[in-house]
């Protein structure tokens, strides 16, 4: 169950001298995949979580697999899905699709903290409750 | 006379340990801001023009006034203008504006290359016709 | 066994508006550490490798950890181990640490492809042969 | 005269897919430079301005000129020069040389603030007396 999508363009800054997606690249285009997110569907405001509440959520694990290239130019989907929803993280699968094929394909692991202090925090009652419904996990148990 | 405009969201990857754009990530913003006129009204496809007919739009000089600061988060505006089309070279001027005021302007001036020299040619027939017209100092001369 | 290192101080430009290294900027500076490692103690010519002999070593697998935060303006060391050498891939082991612990861990597969098919190709024999020696589990071995 | 200078070499992620410089990257180099200035022979500690003093070096005008590309893998001097040191602001004259030529050139104004309100103040006595020997102009009137 796809949580949420959007559709981009590789740009010439996203590309190295080989023409293709810088890897590092795939990273700073989901990043801004969850900032989306949080903005529009979860009605969070991204800005005022961090600028305001002092709250982070950097990474801290990410799996990647980098499966076929992208190009200058291309049209890709990028996607996001929930995996889980823990009491200080939460484990998000990321996927960037194009041309019917999937081009990379990520989980990261990302986790609330205070930015004052960057120790881990339990992730605020607005946040869960507008994730929580939408965990691959409960998705699947509500199936069977 | 604004040639092309877009909207976007100052996002976390574009900002610097003080919260506000890092400088030099408006250039990029302005890149995309091209590429976008390019593929979208101008129909010229930005990717074919530099992969397949290996020509370049390099830019010879930057003239750049920051105004005032743009933060993580802020909606901004960002325009272009043709200010002058040349037989080699073209200048823009471009502008990011948010909450009613110009934030950056600067004034840019690229040159068609050669991606295999890399020395400048004539803008070529297709993008000189759809550009022409746009021209700032044209549309001034019309209005006189 | 480190087979190459090296120190770098965390730059404004690596920070995001929590003051810390944005992730995605780690991945950055190990590219820039497998080049110096490739220009330097391998002096195998990265430049060359990839624009005149047309050799790509993208990467296909990344799996991350991030520790601890680095803050703008920190010292650190970055280093690498070559944990297996394939017959078309090779696993390197990279590590960001400062102030005596370890910020940032990851391992990343990398693939020798042709620039012109983007397709993986043998491991050319002159990289090889500088590598393998450096081969963790080859010193392992060595050690019983 | 060069007030500091720093060789670097041009990584693959400073390049675009036509294998040069992407232009916002000097900036970025610059912003190193200028970095390792104050860290260097300034001893003024840029990361102790900024993230505890709380004042910020924001750019408010830039003038580049891009003379010559520079490739992936060359070996450049990045150099800076004082022209100018106001109340609240100093004009920087950068260039980045390379094979004898220079292949950009610029002048940054950069303007201190305080972090808390981003409104200009005074430069710190501290930055003006480290600062002010280096001024071209003051070379140049004693030069006479």
């Amino acid at each position: 169950m796809t949580a949420f999508a959007s559709e981009r363009r590789i740009r010439f800054s996203d590309c190295d001298p080989a023409g293709i997606v810088f890897y590092p690249q795939y990273f700073v285009m989901f990043n801004g995949l969850v900032e989306d997110w949080f903005d529009g569907p979860l009605a969070l405001g991204y800005r005022k979580l961090v600028a305001e509440r002092r709250i982070g959520l950097p990474t801290v694990r990410v799996e990647a697999d980098f499966k076929a290239v992208s190009r200058f130019g291309d049209a890709v989907t990028l996607s996001l899905e929930v995996e889980r929803l823990g009491l200080r993280s939460m484990t998000l699968s990321l996927a960037c699709a194009g041309a019917g094929e999937v081009r990379m394909q990520m989980r990261q692991v990302l986790v609330a903290t205070s930015l004052e202090t960057h120790r881990a925090i339990e992730i605020p009652p607005d946040v869960r409750s507008v994730v929580q419904p939408l965990v691959l996990s409960n998705t699947l148990k509500e199936c069977q």
